[in-house]
This record gives structure tokens, sequence and C-alpha cells, in this order.
């Protein structure tokens, strides 16, 4: 869906990603690169006397890893502007599969070459609960020569 | 800062980080980490044609790098709830060095046990220059026995 | 297209993919995956002296880019059967940006519910030289109720 | 084996690997790398509707890892030249651990420094299954002086 | 702790680690970087033979792990200078959770603006068991104008 | 040479390794898989105001990655016992390539199946520098039967 031009982005468009299985390795590989070893994340002792009694995703990597939905293959994409009412409402665990649910919400030109496309992103497990939200704002191109 | 428990928070405590080179590998294991190759991040012959001249980082790789800025030594984070007006208002390229401006600016009881803080995040490159600002919403716990 | 379903390949369909540059980064993730640290790859001085006059990338990491190139986003592969007659020929350097060009070349039912079809792929950089070829075999499902 | 001088090989040698057990996070270590997140390999509930029943290991992971069982110490390994008749036998599941065996088939002169040298691989895992087959072909240095 | 400058280190001082979870994605990765894929470390099937029964970390995994626990942040390390005793007293198996416990044991001045500081360091795990031991040298900057 | 039984090292032999450049990526994955984030690493800016004028590798970068250049195929290694006299003689710049000189020093049986080996280990940069240090201690196998 985000492959589209500007002009093709109506209210209402919906689309559905595939999944992606977050094991424990994707929870040690963004510690690793994000640098942030919380041990809700990491440590598996210490995350079992939470309120969650298990190591949990971090919502960046659940975020992140969504991103990776995205069908861009239209290049159309100037540039990802923002994020609003990002919201992390339900845990991540090992083993769970992840995907993404998209919808246009709104559009707003921005000059003859560009505009911005809102998108309401729900991120759901394989029990269909969503576990993270968000309104992407995204800046794309308008049709060449349009 | 997030090391403390919610008690010791005042809307207007401020905090710096220390700062991380945001490298051409750090472009590429983030690509690989989350699955969005977008050419913008990862393909120099294309990144040259935009209005960004070269490849540029991506958003949630600057938000994920700004978490691993954060001192969660305290071990009193309960969960992350939630980001609002996150905003990407400036290219991070290859070679910049960034790091995290953090400042409290709300702070709600949640119950007993806890209370969500709101703090103003800005992620700043060698430059001084915002590259992503968000307010974030984090549940941290109350004092044993407050 | 390789999204397709059997009934909609045609010997000659071509398909042209997004590209990717080739980084310092990627040649040492790749030894590190495989394992296979030969100092072509991965010694800068001693690949000086090799008629490449530098470290060149491994022909199974130029492959393995290439497979995340294809479009698998219709779920109709059933297995990657195998691969004929794979040539490398020529170096991928550091910094050289590769993209994959495929044409269906044959296609043989294999039962009610599948069948193969054979793809030539060429793998090209920047100043369109074929670095490696080979002719894919994918085992790919039948229309449902077809 | 494959530190000799092309002098060095003869029909009929054989020789065989270490092991190495692929695990979850080979098989994510790969998507990630590659950029191939192909359900098959990394969505655990959409394996699970296949023929296979899980994830399988991508057959392109199974030749890299098999590359880093080549011992190339002798530093006498030109180029990589290419593979013929690589097929994908079986799956290689989660904790499956393969080696290679191989065995020299031909060699060709080459040139007054060079030779190729055509080497059957077989990668079989611990139920001595053969899980990847190809015929290598390596082009491999002449001894100095000879 | 290690965020002091020089003259605030005293023999005696002691300070406790957070935890980390030594995962098989740990193991996998360290044999990745390091290249070392000793058997005892990535063969299931090689490990199960030996008097440890299974896959174990590498000792430099476990001091480089460690190396992450250090509190850093007061950006008054100059150089890590050495380490004596190095003992690899106990496995680390995958699932074992490793903190470390620092004290500091001598220290030395070595010049106007740094001095040499002695930490005995135990990596134990979540049994309480020393898995690895060892006396860090560490030159750190003396106070500014002291 | 690590290859070897207890009853083939003698005082005396030595063996010098395959060499591998340090990259920018190698600094960035084990900042990350360590968690040690120190800005002499990671931070371009602040590791220009050292008396090293530029990011250095980490003592245990330089360790572990020589781990990774022994011979270990032989399958004889019982265990890592420790090092002594560990020592970072000399910084690891990006770019630099490092081999590893190995020379037995000492050994002593330590049962009917098992002896120690005591080598000691150089690793040298391009310029035959000694970068790092260490006297290596190894658990052996004796030749089965002997």
């Amino acid at each position: 869906m985000l492959s589209n031009y500007f002009e093709d982005f109506h209210p209402g468009d919906r689309w559905v990603s595939r999944g992606r299985t977050i094991t424990e390795t994707d929870i040690v590989m963004f510690a690793a690169f994000s640098g942030d070893w919380y041990q809700l994340h990491t440590d598996r002792e210490w995350a079992a006397r939470t309120q969650f009694g298990r190591r949990i995703a971090h919502g960046l990597l659940v975020l992140s890893v969504a991103s990776g939905f995205w069908d861009l293959s239209g290049g159309t994409v100037i540039a990802f502007y923002g994020m609003d009412h990002v919201r992390f409402t339900g845990p991540t665990f090992i083993g769970d599969t992840i995907h993404a649910e998209l919808e246009v919400v709104d559009k707003q030109e921005k000059g003859p070459d560009r505009g911005l496309v809102k998108i309401k992103q729900e991120i759901k497990n394989q029990h269909d609960q969503v576990v993270a939200a968000a309104v992407l704002q995204l800046l794309m191109k308008r049709k060449p020569g349009a």
C-alpha cells in the first residue's frame, strides 16, 4: 500500500501485512543494536518477578519490525515525517507472531510534488490482540506530471 | 534520570546523554533487523537522486538508538507506555553523532504502586540540530513502602 | 514476480528489482554469519596483493542478497528447489550497488497442486555489469481450485 | 582440503568437515542479512500450515554455512568460480546439525598460474540425510615455481 | 563505579551489576563475531559427548558481556590496561543469567593526570557460582585541577 | 597448532595466523554484543578529544577476534582454562589488520586424559606492532590410548 503515489491514497483504504515471529534472537539483537539492555527484555530471572512474568519485547522493537512490513516497492516515500499517539497496549512475548494492519485516515497536499498521508497502524499478535498502535505520517510523492 | 522512582521526577528536571556516532554499519544493521530496506537508507545510487543527496538513517533507528541512552539502572521502569508527537525534524547522515536531551514535562499517579511520567526527548546531532523529538510516556514504580 | 501462482508465469516474463549497496558491513556480516573469513574478503593487506587489488564480496553473499530482492509477498513459493549454472562473473567491491534481473525461462507441472518454474537471474552492478548469473528452480503453488 | 595448491588435488580425494547446529538465531540472522523474510522461514504460524509443519532454513543459508566449513587456510583459492546442479534435497529444521562432505571430481589447467577444481559437496544433517548438494568450481593457485 | 575519577576509588569499594541472560543467540553471535566456531560452543551433537554434556559459552563471550555491565558513564576511563589471573572457573550454559561483582583491590598514581586502578571482577550465575574471575587494570583520569 | 593433542605440544613451537582487518563494523558489532558503548569506541567527536585522536577497538574485541585465529580443527581442546598477564599495549584503529603469533611456553600433565598447555599469544598489526599480549592456558586432550 505504501508503494502508491499520494493521489492513490484514499481514507479507508486498508492493508494487512505478512507476519513475523518475534524470537529470543530478535530481543537480543534489538538490545544489542539499541544499547538498551533493560532487564525486562534481557534478564530472565528479573523479568520473572515482574507483572509480565517473563521477558517481553521492547516497544521500539515492535515498531521497527512493523516498518519492515510496509510495502515500499514503489519508491514513492519522500520521508517518514512522524508518529502520533503511539501506544504499547500489550506485551509481545518470545514466540508471538505479529503483523500490521494499516488504514489511511487522512491526507493533505503539501506542495506541487508531495503530500502528507496519515495512516493508522495496528500491530496485532496471533491472538488478534493489538499490541501497539500509532498514527503514522508519511510524506509521499505526487505523480510525476500530475 | 530514568533510574528514579516516580516520586523523584519533577517537571523541569533535565538530563543530557552520552553520544553515539551513527555509522554505515548502524544503517545496514537496522535495515537487516527491521526488514525495511527502503532505498533511501540502503541504495547509494538511489539516495543520491533524492533531496537528501545521500543515504539517511531511518527515523526508528534514531529512536531506537536513543532508547539505549536512557539510564535505566534503577530498575524502576514498569513499562514503556507510549509516545506522542514524534517528529523526525532533520536527516541523520552516516558519521553524524547523536545524543538525547530529556526533560520531565508532567507526571500523574496511576495507583498505589505506580505513576506515569511524561518526558520530552530531543535527539540532537553534533551541530546541535534537533533531528527527532517526542514526548515519551513511561510507567514508573513508586517507592516501596511510600 | 515470484508472488504469482504457477499458472501466471510465462516464459519471457521479466522483472527488475530494487538495488542495495554492498557495504563493508555486509562483507563483515557475511563472513561472521558463514564462518568463511577467507582473506580475499576480510584482510585488506592480503587482498591488496591479489588480482582484484582489494577486498571483494563472497559469491554466496551476492546470491543471498539477491534472494532478498525477490518479491515473495504472494506466499506462493512451496520450496526453493535448486540452481543451475551459477557463475560468479565479476567482482563486487565495497560500495557497489547491485540489483537482480529475472526472466522466466521454463515451467513444468509437477502435480495437481504445484509446478516447477525456472528463472534466469542476472545480478548486475551500477555499471550494468553482470556479477553473478544462475538459473533458479522454484516449486510454486498452483491456483487453489484450478 | 581447499588449502592445497592445484597440483595436490586428485579426483577421489575426500574430506569431511566439522558440524554446526542450525539454530533459530541462524534463521533470523540470515533473513535479516539477506532481506528475505519469506514466511516459511520466519513466521511460525504460517510455516505450521505448510507440508514442512514448521520453519525451515533457507537453502542459501545452508550453502553459506557450508562455505564456512571449507578449510581455506592455505590461501590458495584465487576465486569462487561457480556452482552446478545445486539441489536442496531436504529440509533443515531448527536444531539440526549439518556438516559438509567434499570430493574432488575433476580438475583442469587454466594457465601457468592456475587451474579449475570441481568438487562435489554434500551437506548432511545429524541423521546422515543429504539436505543440499552441488558441484563447486574453484579457481586454485598452482605451486609457485612449478 | 567505573564512572569515578581516580581519587574516588578506594580499596574495598564494591559494586554489583545488573544481570543478562546468556542465550543461544549470544553463543551464535559470539561465534560469528569472533570467528571461533569450536564445536563445544556451536555443535549440539558434539557438545553432548563432552564432560559438559551440552554447548557452553566461550570464556571471552563471558568477559565481553561483563564489560557491558561496567558503568562508564563518567567518561573517566583513559584506557583498559590489562587483566591478570583470568580464570574460567565454571561453565555458562544457554539460559544462565550472569552478573558481575567488582571490588577495588589496589590503586597507583601514574602521573599528574592519571592513575591505575586494579579491580577484582567475579562473574557469577543465577546460582551464585563464580564462572569467571579476573583482576582488571584500568587507567583512570584524575580530577581536573586536582 | 591448537588442533594437536597434549603430547604434540613442545615449548618453543610457534605458529603465525592469518590476518583480519578490524573495521568500523567490528567496533559497532562488538559494542552491540557486549553492551559496552564507551565513547572511546563509539563516539567520533568524543574520541577525537582523547590522546588517541579517534575511535579505537576495545581490548576484548581484539582478544575475541584472535580466538577466531586459533586452529581448533582437531577437536582436542577440553576447555579454555584462563589467561595471565593480559596487556593491551597499543591501540587498534579502524582499518588496521591484526594477526596472532602463538608460542608454546609450558605444559603440565593434569591426569590420564588431559594436560595444561601455556601459550604466549602476541597480537600484532600490519606494522608489526604488538597491540595485545597474553599467556593462554588451555586444557588439551591426551592421545586416546596413550
